[in-house]
Protein backbone atom coordinates (compact mmCIF):
# COMPACT_ATOMS: atom_id res chain seq x y z
CA UNK A 1 0.00 0.00 0.00
CA UNK A 2 1.36 2.97 -1.07
CA UNK A 3 1.00 6.38 1.47
CA UNK A 4 -2.85 7.98 1.07
CA UNK A 5 -3.73 11.32 1.22
CA UNK A 6 -5.95 12.04 5.05
CA UNK A 7 -9.06 12.22 2.53
CA UNK A 8 -8.12 8.74 0.68
CA UNK A 9 -7.51 7.33 4.21
CA UNK A 10 -10.76 8.33 5.66
CA UNK A 11 -12.51 6.53 2.28
CA UNK A 12 -11.10 4.02 3.03
CA UNK A 13 -11.73 3.46 6.63
CA UNK A 14 -15.77 3.95 5.26
CA UNK A 15 -15.19 1.42 2.69
CA UNK A 16 -14.02 -1.27 5.67
CA UNK A 17 -17.84 0.08 7.57
CA UNK A 18 -19.39 -0.84 4.09
CA UNK A 19 -18.11 -4.62 4.20
CA UNK A 20 -17.66 -5.56 7.76
CA UNK A 21 -20.05 -3.27 10.10
CA UNK A 22 -22.48 -5.43 12.12
CA UNK A 23 -25.50 -3.31 10.56
CA UNK A 24 -24.97 -6.41 8.09
CA UNK A 25 -25.42 -8.84 9.74
CA UNK A 26 -28.80 -10.57 9.94
CA UNK A 27 -29.13 -10.73 13.82
CA UNK A 28 -29.33 -7.06 13.69
CA UNK A 29 -32.35 -7.40 10.99
CA UNK A 30 -34.10 -9.66 13.08
CA UNK A 31 -33.63 -7.55 16.21
CA UNK A 32 -34.86 -4.05 14.75
CA UNK A 33 -37.30 -5.77 12.19
CA UNK A 34 -39.36 -7.39 15.23
CA UNK A 35 -38.77 -11.24 14.23
CA UNK A 36 -37.06 -11.62 17.70
CA UNK A 37 -39.10 -12.97 21.16
CA UNK A 38 -38.38 -11.50 24.22
CA UNK A 39 -36.16 -13.83 25.57
CA UNK A 40 -33.70 -13.37 22.52
CA UNK A 41 -33.59 -10.11 23.31
CA UNK A 42 -33.07 -10.66 26.70
CA UNK A 43 -29.98 -12.68 25.81
CA UNK A 44 -29.13 -9.44 22.77
CA UNK A 45 -28.93 -6.91 26.00
CA UNK A 46 -27.15 -9.19 28.53
CA UNK A 47 -24.26 -10.11 26.42
CA UNK A 48 -24.07 -6.54 25.03
CA UNK A 49 -23.96 -5.79 29.08
CA UNK A 50 -20.33 -6.76 29.02
CA UNK A 51 -19.23 -4.78 26.31
CA UNK A 52 -20.63 -1.85 27.38
CA UNK A 53 -19.48 -2.66 30.94
CA UNK A 54 -15.73 -3.08 29.70
CA UNK A 55 -15.87 0.36 27.35
CA UNK A 56 -14.83 2.53 30.90
CA UNK A 57 -11.78 -0.17 30.99
CA UNK A 58 -10.30 0.25 27.62
CA UNK A 59 -10.99 3.78 27.75
CA UNK A 60 -9.13 4.45 31.29
CA UNK A 61 -6.22 2.39 29.72
CA UNK A 62 -6.12 4.51 26.28
CA UNK A 63 -6.12 7.54 28.60
CA UNK A 64 -3.34 6.60 30.53
CA UNK A 65 -1.18 6.67 27.65
CA UNK A 66 -2.30 10.21 26.17
CA UNK A 67 0.62 12.69 26.26
CA UNK A 68 -1.09 16.00 27.17
CA UNK A 69 -3.88 17.46 29.43
CA UNK A 70 -5.71 18.48 26.43
CA UNK A 71 -6.22 15.04 24.66
CA UNK A 72 -6.55 13.20 28.23
CA UNK A 73 -9.79 15.94 28.66
CA UNK A 74 -11.10 15.38 25.52
CA UNK A 75 -10.79 11.02 26.35
CA UNK A 76 -11.62 11.67 29.78
CA UNK A 77 -15.36 12.49 28.57
CA UNK A 78 -15.92 9.32 27.12
CA UNK A 79 -15.06 7.94 30.53
CA UNK A 80 -17.80 10.45 32.53
CA UNK A 81 -20.43 9.11 29.24
CA UNK A 82 -20.25 5.68 30.29
CA UNK A 83 -19.60 5.99 34.12
CA UNK A 84 -21.62 9.59 34.44
CA UNK A 85 -21.31 11.76 37.16
CA UNK A 86 -22.84 10.56 40.24
CA UNK A 87 -25.81 12.43 39.82
CA UNK A 88 -26.67 11.67 36.11
CA UNK A 89 -26.42 8.52 35.08
CA UNK A 90 -23.89 6.88 32.39
CA UNK A 91 -23.94 4.62 29.60
CA UNK A 92 -23.24 1.27 31.93
CA UNK A 93 -26.21 2.88 34.46
CA UNK A 94 -28.54 3.25 31.38
CA UNK A 95 -27.73 -0.08 29.74
CA UNK A 96 -29.10 -1.61 33.00
CA UNK A 97 -31.98 0.16 32.59
CA UNK A 98 -32.88 -1.19 29.38
CA UNK A 99 -31.70 -5.09 30.99
CA UNK A 100 -34.28 -4.15 33.86
CA UNK A 101 -36.65 -3.37 31.24
CA UNK A 102 -36.62 -6.35 29.52
CA UNK A 103 -37.25 -8.26 32.91
CA UNK A 104 -33.47 -10.03 33.70
CA UNK A 105 -32.91 -9.61 37.12
CA UNK A 106 -29.82 -6.71 37.64
CA UNK A 107 -27.65 -8.92 40.31
CA UNK A 108 -27.75 -11.74 37.55
CA UNK A 109 -26.92 -9.89 34.39
CA UNK A 110 -24.07 -8.06 36.50
CA UNK A 111 -22.68 -11.20 37.68
CA UNK A 112 -21.93 -12.55 34.15
CA UNK A 113 -22.21 -16.08 34.88
CA UNK A 114 -25.31 -16.43 31.73
CA UNK A 115 -22.43 -14.53 29.75
CA UNK A 116 -21.85 -16.56 26.29
CA UNK A 117 -18.15 -17.25 26.66
CA UNK A 118 -18.00 -15.83 22.93
CA UNK A 119 -18.52 -12.22 24.12
CA UNK A 120 -16.74 -12.55 26.94
CA UNK A 121 -13.69 -13.60 24.79
CA UNK A 122 -14.49 -11.13 21.99
CA UNK A 123 -14.85 -8.10 24.63
CA UNK A 124 -11.71 -9.01 26.40
CA UNK A 125 -9.72 -8.90 23.09
CA UNK A 126 -10.74 -5.78 22.57
CA UNK A 127 -9.77 -4.62 26.14
CA UNK A 128 -6.32 -6.21 25.78
CA UNK A 129 -5.93 -4.53 22.07
CA UNK A 130 -6.06 -1.13 23.15
CA UNK A 131 -3.94 -1.77 26.51
CA UNK A 132 -1.51 -3.22 23.74
CA UNK A 133 -1.31 -2.00 20.44
CA UNK A 134 0.11 1.44 19.54
CA UNK A 135 -1.89 5.03 20.95
CA UNK A 136 -2.51 4.94 17.18
CA UNK A 137 -3.99 2.08 16.94
CA UNK A 138 -6.08 2.35 20.03
CA UNK A 139 -7.69 5.22 18.96
CA UNK A 140 -8.20 4.12 15.23
CA UNK A 141 -10.28 1.01 16.96
CA UNK A 142 -12.96 3.29 18.58
CA UNK A 143 -14.10 4.51 14.95
CA UNK A 144 -16.49 2.13 14.45
CA UNK A 145 -18.54 5.01 15.90
CA UNK A 146 -18.24 6.15 12.43
CA UNK A 147 -20.84 4.13 11.25
CA UNK A 148 -23.19 3.73 14.76
CA UNK A 149 -25.64 6.56 14.39
CA UNK A 150 -26.98 4.15 11.59
CA UNK A 151 -27.20 1.19 13.36
CA UNK A 152 -28.30 2.86 16.56
CA UNK A 153 -31.61 5.25 14.35
CA UNK A 154 -32.48 1.87 12.46
CA UNK A 155 -32.27 -0.28 15.81
CA UNK A 156 -34.38 2.32 17.65
CA UNK A 157 -37.39 3.21 15.55
CA UNK A 158 -37.48 -0.36 14.22
CA UNK A 159 -37.59 -2.05 17.88
CA UNK A 160 -40.17 0.97 18.87
CA UNK A 161 -42.30 0.15 16.23
CA UNK A 162 -42.12 -3.46 16.51
CA UNK A 163 -41.98 -4.75 19.99
CA UNK A 164 -44.61 -3.67 22.74
CA UNK A 165 -42.26 -4.10 25.57
CA UNK A 166 -40.17 -2.05 24.49
CA UNK A 167 -40.98 2.07 25.04
CA UNK A 168 -38.86 5.03 24.47
CA UNK A 169 -37.74 4.83 27.82
CA UNK A 170 -36.00 0.97 27.45
CA UNK A 171 -34.03 2.90 24.99
CA UNK A 172 -33.26 5.45 26.93
CA UNK A 173 -29.70 4.05 26.24
CA UNK A 174 -29.02 5.17 22.75
CA UNK A 175 -30.17 8.54 22.76
CA UNK A 176 -27.66 10.49 24.07
CA UNK A 177 -25.26 8.11 21.88
CA UNK A 178 -26.78 9.97 18.65
CA UNK A 179 -24.97 13.21 19.88
CA UNK A 180 -21.63 11.26 21.95
CA UNK A 181 -20.42 9.37 18.65
CA UNK A 182 -20.36 12.02 16.55
CA UNK A 183 -17.82 14.41 18.64
CA UNK A 184 -16.07 11.04 19.55
CA UNK A 185 -15.45 10.44 16.02
CA UNK A 186 -14.52 13.92 14.52
CA UNK A 187 -11.73 13.82 17.84
CA UNK A 188 -10.82 10.43 16.47
CA UNK A 189 -10.34 10.36 12.89
CA UNK A 190 -8.51 13.73 12.95
CA UNK A 191 -6.54 12.72 14.98
CA UNK A 192 -5.92 9.00 12.77
CA UNK A 193 -5.23 11.38 9.88
CA UNK A 194 -3.17 13.36 11.12
CA UNK A 195 -1.15 10.90 12.92
CA UNK A 196 -1.21 7.99 10.29
CA UNK A 197 1.71 9.93 8.53
CA UNK A 198 3.51 6.72 6.94
CA UNK A 199 1.98 3.68 4.62
CA UNK A 200 2.57 1.59 7.75
CA UNK A 201 0.77 3.28 10.06
CA UNK A 202 -2.21 3.60 7.91
CA UNK A 203 -2.51 -0.27 7.49
CA UNK A 204 -1.98 -0.61 10.94
CA UNK A 205 -5.35 1.79 11.44
CA UNK A 206 -7.13 -0.26 8.73
CA UNK A 207 -6.14 -3.05 10.41
CA UNK A 208 -7.47 -1.79 13.60
CA UNK A 209 -10.70 -1.05 12.27
CA UNK A 210 -11.34 -4.32 10.84
CA UNK A 211 -10.42 -6.04 13.81
CA UNK A 212 -12.77 -3.74 15.92
CA UNK A 213 -16.02 -4.53 13.19
CA UNK A 214 -14.57 -8.01 13.33
CA UNK A 215 -15.51 -8.59 17.31
CA UNK A 216 -18.53 -6.41 16.79
CA UNK A 217 -19.43 -9.02 14.39
CA UNK A 218 -18.49 -12.09 16.63
CA UNK A 219 -20.37 -11.18 19.53
CA UNK A 220 -23.58 -11.05 17.09
CA UNK A 221 -22.46 -14.12 15.52
CA UNK A 222 -22.42 -15.72 18.54
CA UNK A 223 -26.09 -14.54 20.04
CA UNK A 224 -27.52 -15.82 16.28
CA UNK A 225 -26.23 -19.72 17.11
CA UNK A 226 -27.17 -19.60 20.46
CA UNK A 227 -30.67 -18.09 20.46
CA UNK A 228 -31.59 -17.62 17.01
CA UNK A 229 -30.11 -20.62 14.54
CA UNK A 230 -29.30 -23.76 15.20
CA UNK A 231 -30.48 -22.48 18.84
CA UNK A 232 -27.53 -24.09 20.53
CA UNK A 233 -26.81 -22.11 23.89
CA UNK A 234 -23.07 -23.12 25.38
CA UNK A 235 -23.12 -25.02 28.44
CA UNK A 236 -24.17 -22.70 31.34
CA UNK A 237 -25.00 -19.68 29.46
CA UNK A 238 -28.81 -17.74 29.80
CA UNK A 239 -31.40 -19.43 28.25
CA UNK A 240 -34.72 -17.62 27.93
CA UNK A 241 -37.35 -18.43 30.15
CA UNK A 242 -40.05 -21.05 27.84
CA UNK B 1 -17.42 -24.77 48.69
CA UNK B 2 -15.59 -26.96 51.68
CA UNK B 3 -12.33 -28.38 50.92
CA UNK B 4 -12.72 -31.88 49.18
CA UNK B 5 -10.17 -34.92 49.31
CA UNK B 6 -7.90 -35.61 46.54
CA UNK B 7 -10.21 -38.15 44.74
CA UNK B 8 -13.28 -35.86 45.28
CA UNK B 9 -11.57 -33.12 43.50
CA UNK B 10 -10.50 -35.64 40.63
CA UNK B 11 -14.48 -36.53 40.41
CA UNK B 12 -15.56 -33.05 40.25
CA UNK B 13 -12.66 -32.74 37.26
CA UNK B 14 -14.57 -35.77 35.73
CA UNK B 15 -18.13 -33.90 35.96
CA UNK B 16 -17.28 -30.64 34.12
CA UNK B 17 -15.88 -32.71 31.36
CA UNK B 18 -18.91 -35.11 31.46
CA UNK B 19 -20.68 -31.77 30.98
CA UNK B 20 -18.99 -29.22 29.05
CA UNK B 21 -16.37 -30.94 26.92
CA UNK B 22 -16.69 -30.14 23.14
CA UNK B 23 -17.18 -33.94 22.75
CA UNK B 24 -21.05 -32.85 23.12
CA UNK B 25 -21.28 -30.32 20.71
CA UNK B 26 -23.23 -31.17 17.39
CA UNK B 27 -20.22 -30.24 15.30
CA UNK B 28 -18.12 -33.21 16.63
CA UNK B 29 -21.16 -35.46 16.01
CA UNK B 30 -21.32 -34.70 12.57
CA UNK B 31 -17.33 -34.25 11.73
CA UNK B 32 -17.31 -37.98 13.32
CA UNK B 33 -19.99 -39.27 11.76
CA UNK B 34 -19.49 -38.44 8.29
CA UNK B 35 -22.14 -35.57 7.30
CA UNK B 36 -19.29 -32.85 6.83
CA UNK B 37 -18.77 -32.01 3.18
CA UNK B 38 -14.39 -31.97 2.66
CA UNK B 39 -14.99 -28.10 2.27
CA UNK B 40 -16.52 -28.33 5.98
CA UNK B 41 -13.55 -30.10 7.16
CA UNK B 42 -11.36 -27.79 5.83
CA UNK B 43 -12.59 -24.89 7.67
CA UNK B 44 -11.86 -27.21 10.78
CA UNK B 45 -8.61 -27.90 9.84
CA UNK B 46 -8.22 -24.37 8.77
CA UNK B 47 -9.25 -22.89 12.03
CA UNK B 48 -7.94 -25.62 14.37
CA UNK B 49 -4.30 -25.18 13.22
CA UNK B 50 -4.35 -21.64 14.85
CA UNK B 51 -5.43 -23.53 17.88
CA UNK B 52 -2.40 -26.28 17.26
CA UNK B 53 0.27 -23.33 16.10
CA UNK B 54 -0.54 -21.59 19.64
CA UNK B 55 -0.18 -24.52 22.03
CA UNK B 56 3.82 -24.18 22.32
CA UNK B 57 3.57 -20.45 23.39
CA UNK B 58 1.46 -21.47 26.40
CA UNK B 59 3.48 -24.28 27.01
CA UNK B 60 6.50 -21.80 27.34
CA UNK B 61 5.21 -19.33 29.49
CA UNK B 62 4.15 -21.62 31.40
CA UNK B 63 7.27 -23.39 31.27
CA UNK B 64 8.86 -20.45 32.28
CA UNK B 65 7.47 -19.92 35.75
CA UNK B 66 8.28 -23.42 36.58
CA UNK B 67 10.82 -23.48 39.52
CA UNK B 68 12.65 -26.67 39.27
CA UNK B 69 14.47 -28.68 36.51
CA UNK B 70 12.16 -31.83 37.36
CA UNK B 71 9.09 -30.12 36.46
CA UNK B 72 10.63 -27.98 33.52
CA UNK B 73 12.05 -31.01 31.92
CA UNK B 74 8.39 -32.34 32.73
CA UNK B 75 6.70 -29.28 31.25
CA UNK B 76 9.47 -29.35 28.23
CA UNK B 77 8.54 -32.30 26.61
CA UNK B 78 5.28 -30.57 25.39
CA UNK B 79 7.10 -28.55 23.44
CA UNK B 80 8.90 -31.24 22.06
CA UNK B 81 5.86 -32.95 21.40
CA UNK B 82 3.98 -30.00 19.70
CA UNK B 83 7.58 -28.30 17.79
CA UNK B 84 9.42 -31.79 17.29
CA UNK B 85 13.53 -32.18 17.47
CA UNK B 86 14.17 -31.20 14.03
CA UNK B 87 14.28 -34.97 12.78
CA UNK B 88 11.05 -36.02 14.03
CA UNK B 89 7.91 -34.22 12.93
CA UNK B 90 5.97 -32.68 15.77
CA UNK B 91 1.94 -31.56 16.33
CA UNK B 92 2.01 -28.77 14.35
CA UNK B 93 4.25 -30.11 11.78
CA UNK B 94 1.32 -33.14 11.65
CA UNK B 95 -1.28 -30.76 11.53
CA UNK B 96 -0.43 -29.30 8.81
CA UNK B 97 -0.06 -32.75 7.13
CA UNK B 98 -3.24 -32.52 7.32
CA UNK B 99 -4.45 -29.21 6.01
CA UNK B 100 -2.06 -30.49 3.12
CA UNK B 101 -3.92 -33.67 2.45
CA UNK B 102 -6.97 -31.70 2.82
CA UNK B 103 -6.15 -29.53 -0.18
CA UNK B 104 -5.99 -26.54 1.72
CA UNK B 105 -2.91 -23.80 0.53
CA UNK B 106 0.12 -24.14 3.23
CA UNK B 107 1.06 -20.50 2.48
CA UNK B 108 -2.57 -19.54 3.13
CA UNK B 109 -2.98 -21.74 6.40
CA UNK B 110 -0.07 -20.32 8.33
CA UNK B 111 -1.08 -16.85 6.91
CA UNK B 112 -3.96 -16.79 9.27
CA UNK B 113 -6.25 -14.93 6.46
CA UNK B 114 -8.76 -17.28 6.16
CA UNK B 115 -9.46 -17.76 10.20
CA UNK B 116 -12.55 -17.10 12.25
CA UNK B 117 -12.75 -14.02 13.74
CA UNK B 118 -14.50 -16.01 16.94
CA UNK B 119 -11.39 -18.82 17.11
CA UNK B 120 -8.49 -16.01 16.78
CA UNK B 121 -10.23 -14.79 20.26
CA UNK B 122 -11.00 -17.73 22.07
CA UNK B 123 -6.89 -19.33 20.97
CA UNK B 124 -5.60 -15.70 22.53
CA UNK B 125 -7.53 -15.73 25.38
CA UNK B 126 -6.14 -19.29 26.21
CA UNK B 127 -2.36 -18.28 25.91
CA UNK B 128 -3.04 -15.16 28.11
CA UNK B 129 -4.85 -16.96 30.72
CA UNK B 130 -1.23 -19.50 31.14
CA UNK B 131 0.48 -16.51 30.90
CA UNK B 132 -1.41 -14.44 33.63
CA UNK B 133 -3.02 -16.91 36.02
CA UNK B 134 -1.13 -18.64 38.52
CA UNK B 135 0.77 -21.58 38.19
CA UNK B 136 -1.47 -24.00 39.18
CA UNK B 137 -4.83 -22.41 37.48
CA UNK B 138 -2.36 -22.41 34.15
CA UNK B 139 -1.95 -26.45 34.74
CA UNK B 140 -5.40 -27.15 35.48
CA UNK B 141 -6.40 -25.24 32.20
CA UNK B 142 -4.46 -28.48 30.27
CA UNK B 143 -7.02 -31.30 31.98
CA UNK B 144 -8.88 -30.93 29.22
CA UNK B 145 -6.60 -33.93 27.88
CA UNK B 146 -8.26 -36.11 30.76
CA UNK B 147 -11.10 -36.35 28.27
CA UNK B 148 -9.07 -36.38 25.27
CA UNK B 149 -8.49 -39.89 23.97
CA UNK B 150 -12.05 -40.54 24.38
CA UNK B 151 -12.61 -37.74 21.66
CA UNK B 152 -9.85 -38.81 19.60
CA UNK B 153 -10.73 -42.07 19.28
CA UNK B 154 -14.42 -41.28 17.61
CA UNK B 155 -12.88 -38.63 15.56
CA UNK B 156 -10.41 -41.11 13.59
CA UNK B 157 -12.10 -44.20 13.66
CA UNK B 158 -15.29 -42.10 12.09
CA UNK B 159 -13.48 -39.80 9.92
CA UNK B 160 -11.86 -42.95 8.24
CA UNK B 161 -14.77 -45.08 8.26
CA UNK B 162 -17.11 -42.08 6.66
CA UNK B 163 -14.89 -39.83 3.96
CA UNK B 164 -13.00 -41.31 1.11
CA UNK B 165 -10.81 -38.60 0.98
CA UNK B 166 -9.29 -39.59 4.88
CA UNK B 167 -6.71 -42.24 5.42
CA UNK B 168 -4.57 -42.62 8.37
CA UNK B 169 -1.67 -40.65 6.92
CA UNK B 170 -4.15 -37.67 7.01
CA UNK B 171 -4.79 -38.45 10.67
CA UNK B 172 -1.37 -38.79 11.83
CA UNK B 173 -1.62 -36.23 14.09
CA UNK B 174 -3.69 -37.93 16.20
CA UNK B 175 -2.03 -41.02 16.89
CA UNK B 176 0.82 -39.80 19.01
CA UNK B 177 -1.70 -38.08 21.05
CA UNK B 178 -3.50 -41.09 22.12
CA UNK B 179 -0.04 -41.75 24.27
CA UNK B 180 1.14 -38.34 24.92
CA UNK B 181 -2.36 -36.68 26.65
CA UNK B 182 -2.07 -39.88 29.17
CA UNK B 183 0.88 -39.08 30.29
CA UNK B 184 0.53 -34.88 30.48
CA UNK B 185 -2.60 -35.40 32.37
CA UNK B 186 -0.78 -38.06 34.79
CA UNK B 187 1.20 -35.49 35.59
CA UNK B 188 -1.22 -32.20 35.79
CA UNK B 189 -4.30 -34.25 37.56
CA UNK B 190 -1.24 -35.38 40.53
CA UNK B 191 0.11 -31.50 40.70
CA UNK B 192 -3.00 -30.16 41.26
CA UNK B 193 -4.45 -32.69 43.63
CA UNK B 194 -1.15 -32.37 45.59
CA UNK B 195 -1.33 -28.19 45.27
CA UNK B 196 -4.88 -26.89 44.89
CA UNK B 197 -4.99 -27.72 49.01
CA UNK B 198 -7.86 -24.64 50.20
CA UNK B 199 -11.17 -24.47 49.26
CA UNK B 200 -10.36 -21.67 47.20
CA UNK B 201 -7.80 -22.82 45.26
CA UNK B 202 -9.79 -25.94 44.37
CA UNK B 203 -12.49 -23.58 43.42
CA UNK B 204 -9.99 -21.85 41.03
CA UNK B 205 -8.71 -25.12 39.76
CA UNK B 206 -12.18 -26.17 38.32
CA UNK B 207 -12.58 -22.60 36.86
CA UNK B 208 -9.74 -22.96 34.92
CA UNK B 209 -11.16 -26.50 33.36
CA UNK B 210 -14.27 -24.99 32.59
CA UNK B 211 -13.02 -22.01 31.23
CA UNK B 212 -11.13 -24.05 29.08
CA UNK B 213 -13.77 -26.13 28.20
CA UNK B 214 -15.58 -22.84 27.22
CA UNK B 215 -12.79 -22.06 24.59
CA UNK B 216 -12.58 -25.59 22.75
CA UNK B 217 -16.58 -24.99 22.94
CA UNK B 218 -16.29 -21.95 21.19
CA UNK B 219 -14.09 -22.99 18.54
CA UNK B 220 -16.90 -25.60 17.33
CA UNK B 221 -19.76 -22.95 17.83
CA UNK B 222 -18.01 -20.90 15.60
CA UNK B 223 -17.33 -23.39 13.16
CA UNK B 224 -20.91 -24.59 13.48
CA UNK B 225 -22.25 -20.82 13.06
CA UNK B 226 -20.02 -20.43 9.88
CA UNK B 227 -20.14 -23.58 7.47
CA UNK B 228 -23.09 -25.50 8.85
CA UNK B 229 -25.73 -23.90 10.04
CA UNK B 230 -27.07 -21.21 9.41
CA UNK B 231 -23.85 -20.96 7.97
CA UNK B 232 -22.53 -17.54 7.85
CA UNK B 233 -18.88 -17.01 7.61
CA UNK B 234 -17.71 -13.58 8.60
CA UNK B 235 -16.78 -10.96 6.12
CA UNK B 236 -13.28 -11.99 5.11
CA UNK B 237 -13.35 -15.61 6.26
CA UNK B 238 -12.52 -19.04 4.68
CA UNK B 239 -15.07 -19.94 2.52
CA UNK B 240 -14.91 -23.37 0.83
CA UNK B 241 -15.19 -23.69 -3.10
CA UNK B 242 -18.47 -24.60 -4.53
Amino acid sequence: MSLLSPEALEAALNAIGQERYHILHPFHDLLHGGKLTKGQIQAWALNRYYYQASIPAKDASLLARLPTPDLRREWRRRLEDHDGDGTHPGGVERWLALTDALGLDRDYVVSLRGLLPATRFAVDAYVRFVREKSLLEAIASSLTEMFSPNIISQRVSGMLRNYDFITPQTLAYFTPRLTQAPQDVAFALNYVKQYADTAEKQEQVLAALRFKCDLLWVQLDALHLAYVSPCLPPPGAFVPAA
